[in-house]
């Protein structure tokens, strides 16, 4: 049951976890999960185009604009809980303080599911090396002997990878689809928060339709219109097959 | 929920699907699903070579033994419902008759769940072969234009390759895990009932206690003490993440 | 240059082509190339569905309406060459004189570029079966020794597989992309002769909007609105480096 | 030791096995192995457009040109046992005729090594289809209940794969080179014995460098000139990791 | 012949050596080779559940429990050479100094044979760190312009990856097996001196009954009860067929 | 056309770019376009052994050769433009500096095309880092965030990577092949350069053959004797399928 899950979610950058799996969490937090966010950059050097572009601007006047974004986006998704961590963007630098700062965050937690960012984006360096950092904090927070001060060790959560920008030439293969539909008028509304990236606003929609389609498809189906899909660390492991 | 479930196996020889999906199949029956389990072959010619080498042996009286172990062992796993086509195998000829026949089974039993061989057995042609056939037949039963009188079209339903005897060279790659615990009782007796080939027996309750062990450290659920896993041949579409 | 180019396309069913090549095709008429287009059957049995749901059909008067639908959508792409075989699909039977057919009609069009089904579609085993058939027939054709009284041999053709509804499940990788820009137009009027199929038009519309976003981001060519994607069989072999 | 083996191998056309395998086959024979070579056709075809190019040939013509080339070349080989089965290629019909004639040879033999065509041959359909008929024919061969009127079930034997034309874009992986330094004069002069091919000799000797250097890295081995490279179809089983 | 092989592994954690290659270790030195294990860190935190879990630990008490069962472990298996390298474990910090350290002792070693951790555990990011770091260290130290005082260059040894504990979703394949028949009743001797994992002795005894099995089976070989199975990092270069 | 054509070369060692790349870099300057080669480093530690062997060398008297044969191996092919960064390799160390420096110099250039290593060479670390950080360097140039005092963003550019030493089992898969039969003899004098790998020269002059027998084997085109392969890391995206 959804209602019960506890869902952490690290996101690179400040829309990520927008474009990328806001149905799903909107879905979770309207059947009364208790969904965090982490949003470890706000994406100013690697994903503001749009607004420097515009010309006239600073680092700081472009992170101004990014978090008031995601924050908006993060309240039309009905997220409570989000932390942003305001590291440095394109690279993100992975060192020891970052890696205890995930391992904790996932302690602190203890979610039954993480999403993060799935194993290869041919386009986003970060990405790639978010997704090796939770996955390896991940397995350290299981093992008793990681010791956290006041933070228990976690059990296996299962983990999933949400979908690069274009997937098939990043080895990108979904193994789970959610059917998004009763979310998806809140994930249009995140997703319209952010200005600078106008494009891709469009380019998640359609995504969103095709994904219905494909899960229509696979499921037979006929409620669902709109999907994200997801590619599972792990296999399922389950009672019945699913 | 399994009791609503119908269940149809295609197991191109007397044994396989008891190796590969006995303490699913127990376990499906035992929780009320409906299950039909088609024996392709007797695997006279490919899977009985402990009975030949005790000499003395025809095709006929080999496979007598054969049927008498596959219906005890279907009996041990609660198995109701089976068909033995008889088929000769090593190889198994798939012509147009068989073709229709096994698109007709599908339509007759409406199956929410297939189970088959996957897609690649390094050791063994007839699985692939059947692999092939079972999937073709299920698109096509799937299609409103395949007309096959008196049976209707087929809502998609799911498709699972149990695992191969050597599976890391045949390239499977499990990607769901059914705990089998409730039902491992049933899946030895069944085991039991092969006599020609002893050798398995061992092999197979071994495989299930590393399957166990696989599911226990995946789910972080202490309770699975045996397990089978299958490679589901489509993504999993649902209305969560599992 | 495209004008001097002859195109040969075979298309599994009625309206393959067009979903997924339609903006080639009619870009490259466009541009004088010679283009000729084989649908090899009419899809009655396999990609008529909507049109079998309407109720009182029968083969033939399914046939009817997918001749007149793809008849109207070659017209529409500019399509003045095309070969109805009218084989019965679902499945499609490859016998010796379908395999001599496909080998005369390469002869006897000498393309330099062939289009048809990539490799794999693991949800349509026609698709397969075709472009396994169009693949050994473009090899012997290319081969002195397999002589059609008063057809040559042919040179190496270039071969691209069309996309797949699922891509990244069946495992298609796009290598080339091409601009449809100037022939997005005639792919939408010739999509919407397929009255069947109409939650395919939508899909289709916004495919050739993502893989346009693709394209531009691949080439930093902000001109490229719409795109088709294809997998080129062999390695690209030029002057110069594309 | 070499010299207690018995090596079967067949080969699509008339030159595969010399260009793919010749060093080897030269160096079994020399060093006592006991060697028979298969030549399913003589590749009139498929594999004579040398011959074809010089006009006024009919299907007898190249044939006899053929016979001659590789009996030479056999000779040239110290190959003693060879067949000709005079099957027509491009393609290759594999009827169930031609399925139990390799079924008996192997039998007939009872090898301890098979090489034939790897999994995969991206330019040449031939190769593919024997490839998988050798593979097969194999595991029929193993096992007790395919009865074969006086001849008795094989052991499992060794089974490699030789190299296709193009590697890498027909996903050959070679992982076993075989050192055919003191072998390599008399593949040279079995090449030589193909005329129509002749573009190939210098391609296959040159092969057999680039393959000796790739050999001396890996080993450490400074003694080899010239080698060959092979796919085994499954695992090596040994008393010691070589 | 093993007994004129060295032998050096590279373990990751105390008892990484035993599970995965402790049988031909043991089988190695029976048979007079010169082996030596690099026990890389004591598996304080990453695998020592089943010790922090009795209560009333600290890192140095556990260090001490797993140096007890890993020298008791070593001496089962008739290991002589061992190093203790005593690092901190989840994570293994790969700094220069161990990769000095590794260079050095491949050099000091001069190994036939190296064996290590393959190169994906996807549930153990320790295990992939080491692979990196001794195939990185295995390249450096074959080159002469890598100078390390006193410490002679080597030649091209063999490398093999042992198995991960789920080793088809880490991608392992393996490609060779070793029968351990005659050294197995000291693997589980070693194997019994891991009282913190218990559940895992269990697990690989199993599994070398499963890996025997394999192996009887591929070489036709009945004497072969218990193997263990490498990836070898390379491709075997022979003098013949293996 | 290569004439408007900016390419800039990255070679982790001093020879890479010449065995690789020399052809298409002679024939891109002989027609007109822009050409820069990054000599990373000499290559002392890594690929001079032949320098090594000779014995009497420092680390200083093995990079005046080598800086000599690199210098004149790049005027044989006419290349005007290399920077000799004179870094130490085996291994390579990436630090920020050296990240700072790859991102500028792209910037520097603004090229069209970027040469380098591919992703995966099994026998050589530094290749696979140098990769790495060139493809990561490429994304940070195009984004506009990453801002460099006085040197503009990039456009996206095409990125290509080179021939590994041993293609397959560095799962290297050409997918664009280049004739250099008019730069041929350049990068034949080129190679000539380079005294202390002469084993090298002749396997690259054979490499260069072999893949010209590919090159006319996939376009029909006889007039190419000589090729060079590349693995393009991103999809073509064109007017027209090439």
């Amino acid at each position: 049951m959804i209602k019960d899950k506890k869902m952490l979610v690290f996101s690179a950058h400040a829309a990520d976890y927008v474009w990328r799996s806001g149905g799903t969490i909107a879905k979770y937090i309207e059947n009364g999960a208790d969904v965090t966010v982490i949003v470890m950059t706000f994406g100013v050097r690697g994903e503001s185009n749009g607004i420097w572009k515009k010309g006239n601007q600073t680092y700081e006047s472009v992170k101004e604009v990014r978090k008031k974004e995601t924050a908006a986006a993060a309240e039309a998704l009905g997220v409570k809980n989000i932390e942003y961590w305001d590291l440095v963007d394109y690279p993100i630098n992975i060192d020891q303080d970052l890696e205890d700062r995930v391992l904790h965050t996932i302690r602190k937690y203890q979610p039954d599911i993480i999403i993060t960012h799935d194993k290869n984006d041919i386009l986003n360096p970060d990405h790639n090396a978010i997704h090796e950092l939770v996955w390896r904090s991940s397995i350290l927070s299981n093992s008793d002997g990681v010791i956290t001060e006041g933070m228990p060790t976690t059990k296996q959560m299962k983990i999933f990878g949400f979908e690069p920008h274009q997937t098939e030439i990043s080895g990108f293969v979904p193994n789970q689809f959610i059917d998004i539909t009763s979310a998806y008028d809140k994930k249009v509304a995140a997703m319209n928060c952010f200005e600078g990236q106008h494009h891709l606003i469009e380019y998640y929609k359609q995504r969103a339709f095709l994904r219905g389609n494909h899960a229509r498809r696979l499921s037979g189906n006929k409620e669902y219109k709109y999907a994200e899909s997801f590619a599972s660390f792990y296999p399922v492991v389950s009672e019945e097959l699913v």
